[in-house]
């Protein structure tokens, strides 16, 4: 039987050097180890790489991180909150500021700060993209993919560090199932008042059924659980085909039967996921153990090249 | 200052009563005691009462507690996840399985089972839901909303225990921000394929907030978090109102960031909720603090008959 | 298979008869269920029963109902953090207060009110104990247990609802493996300074390890993890013998590897919990989940009686 | 107002470089930088340096890293768990082994394993631990405090790595206030029978709060919360001081009001913690942000050098 290792700690050494201290380990220590090397086959080889991404991440300061991984053309499908789109629209312009969680609430309000835990976020920075909403939604006369809808927006963002841009400029489909559930989906509705906007609402789901048949293997990244990697697994599940590779980063446990918190196991029984995967979930913060993987990850892939 | 006075266990009492009990108790003893005299307020007072269903609570046994709190007219606006109105579907001619968490989920498929945590599903439900599908889905020239879509579906449901009858019955409204994100958004495409089904995505944003702009007091009740919880607060949101009275029952703690764990306090600032609502977060899993808040008001309500 | 029975809401019910009817729902709800129905066979039969106290019940109005439970012969053995024997000595002659969590921590103390989550203290209910505690400590130039001072310490207390006096009244060795650390500990030191006051630190052990070897069955009752739990499991880990029935409560998971969210199937490979035990965990709140438990589980012994 | 900066990834960047491009992100990234700003003051400057560890660290790993945290001067007084230094002095001459939290715990019974989540721990590293604590557990006939225990058994192992021989070697004191709560206890009760040894359970309570009273500025530092926080906080509370700076590591939240997951604001309201302390709550598994931390305050220690 294998032993634990004890890890060990060098002043100066590499987020790639921790990770790898932490392989035999226990407890969340050994399931960040095992992220980060089933990240790197995933990066290496020859898969079709989903991404999921829940959880207000981009006014936590992941962004730029998200479109590196887009632009380097480590990620393939990308399928995001709306809110976390309207954020990386907003940071195209503007910025979000820092807070402080115990903040009085109705004090931030007569201040014209919206709160995200410690992140704020100023009015006048919705004003201005409520503004460039009006100039990047399109006018269509016929029906359109919400996928195609976030294309055109993204295309015409100027920030290279943009989410958005960088999935138009690698042709990286951006899928928003809740796309309605955003202010997106609310400045859409308000412009398609006075000219003409409709998104077919069932359009994305036959372009990313098409990629899952289309993808010989198949990894995904999951951050945060919630409707991106529900859509992302179901999608797969009408395909005769499952996910080889899987890391999901989640504050959820299973106990409590949710979505978010629900093993990768449990996609093992609705075939979403192959019954000879390499997963496995990281409990805890994404925006610690997200960076940390993608930081011990990017490292080996550089060695390799 | 008030003082804590320790709960009196009384042998055969009522939910009710102990419910009270717990009052001027501390943690999570007290914040459900106060989730019962505020959804109280909102049951006997004029409130158009939105209820927003995030989590598996369908599968977990919850699908007769809510058709029943509509079928009694203590829901005005139901925002739900397709996964809850697939499974509601589901047991309208069918059922789910008492399950067990660490079962194997390989052998779980080989036996043609899908597991919910500690929940099963039997394969040929899903074909049976199938079927009943093809006939339920309507056929339209016209783009449609999702609530047009699902009010439809919802007459055609013969189970009279359905959350989605029910609603049909009552005239309830049913949004689903992310239909495409369940297995009625699969089957939708399915069978657009085939003949004209359209449904618009930014159609509900109008019908919704047209209802908050009509709604001269308004309370929520917050199962779970997610799309729902955000899809009613952010249509709030648009109008000059706010949520008056708001529940929140969730397994999220606001640490994370994410918007499953926010606090109430935090939609103060955004303005989604009043500065001077009621309000309360009482932590834990739905499936037990919800059916002892619903039975000790519905207690209460009955008496003031 | 047996299949998922949708929960009834009736107005009026008892909590026994909600209880039952989350029988044979999913998640917490069938845990909750389940561990009434295991705490109906403890106190039915005859088995020796342990009761582990952690987390701040004791501030949080749960005092009654453990000393109601040791009055009626519903607990044999207690084993408590030394926080909510502090707590329940002051409760007998003062009282804590009902608070709020977000209020500010240094303006508190300059009000000399020590916060516990939203339950506050005041200053002179710690002088009033430290009086108390003056009279109530023995002096003993034998080196004693620390359970036969908790012993002492209970036959003074006036209080009839304390759970020191109940114990004491009954006859029930109360357990504190982590005596120094409490207010309990500082003031027995600050006494021995002047007085003869010495506590055997490992008497105890022999104490509870002897009930252990005497208890033909066992079962046990667990709040909170901790050191009480711990304490309770490895005094039965020396003996030939297992726990046969077990309900735990906690808002701890099992993923981080700590005792307090640990199983209790991993108990059994420890031998602690016996191979064919009947268990369950119940994850969240305590102040929610234990009064549920004790108000079905009394109605139920009632009607036996 | 301060803008989040978003995070930056470089492949073969360091911990430090990781940590310090979390600084003006939001939730758990900022929090955990925010915890190596303060440990780096706390190592640096003239502090007294508190450290408690709960949890099962050391047979998750984090073993050598505690050790080599005292070898080099940065830890000044230890307060721990029993359990961790039980499985310290396992580790001496033994090993724990890799395992997998989903095995059947009644399999591994018969098969001589015990389980901690994913970390099993062979019988026959038991039997040896017995064998040696008859070594290394002093005879007294006069009472001593459980630090003295702890020094004369440390001394006595011969493992440079071991914590307890580190803290032995280099004169810092080791606490363990739920010493009976472990095997330590359980030995030292059973060879007790037939030989003297008498701890003073209330020894500890004067050494430690003397050790508070002679230090002019103190800093510590929380691994888990449990009886090792409440031990160093309340020793702290009867001297006229408070800790200055403080890092609090731990998967508890503050909702259900028990200690581990209490706020380190709530031990301003005690006086525990001065008002104006650095201070700063890491929500998550410690194996992860515990060696993140470390690494990163290690490194710019180096740097000062």
């Amino acid at each position: 039987m294998d032993t634990v290792v004890q890890a060990e700690i060098e002043p100066g050494m590499s987020v790639d050097a921790l990770v790898k201290s932490l392989k035999d380990c226990g407890f969340g220590a050994r399931r960040l180890s095992m992220a980060a090397d089933i990240y790197e086959s995933m990066l290496s080889d020859s898969y079709v790489k989903f991404f999921t991404l829940s959880g207000a991440m981009v006014p936590a300061g992941m962004r730029n991180i998200i479109s590196g991984l887009i632009r380097d053309g480590h990620i393939d499908v990308l399928i995001s909150t709306g809110a976390n789109l309207v954020h990386d629209i907003i940071e195209s312009f503007g910025h979000h500021c820092l807070g402080a969680p115990e903040f009085d609430d109705a004090a931030l309000r007569d201040m014209g700060l919206s709160r995200i835990y410690d992140v704020y976020l100023r009015d006048e920075d919705f004003v201005s993209f409520e503004e460039l909403m009006q100039k990047i939604l399109p006018e269509c006369r016929e029906a359109i993919s919400g996928r195609e809808l976030l294309r055109i927006m993204g295309s015409q963002i100027e920030d290279p560090r943009s989410i958005l841009r960088a999935a138009s400029d690698r042709g990286v489909p951006v899928f928003c199932p809740a796309l309605p559930d955003s202010m997106i989906g609310l400045q859409a509705w308000l412009q398609s008042q006075s000219r003409p906007l409709l998104v077919d609402a069932f359009a994305d789901v036959r372009e990313i059924v098409d990629i899952c048949y289309d993808s010989p293997r198949a990894g995904i990244f999951i951050i945060g659980g919630g409707v991106p990697k529900n859509f992302a697994l179901q999608s797969m599940l009408v395909t005769p085909k499952s996910f080889d590779l899987a890391v999901q980063l989640t504050t959820d446990t299973p106990e409590a039967g949710g979505l978010s918190g629900a093993t990768l196991s449990e996609a093992i029984s609705w075939g979403k996921i192959s019954a000879d995967a390499r997963y496995v979930t990281v409990y805890g913060d994404a925006t610690i153990t997200f960076p940390m993987i993608v930081a011990a990850t990017l490292s080996r892939l550089k060695r390799e090249e």
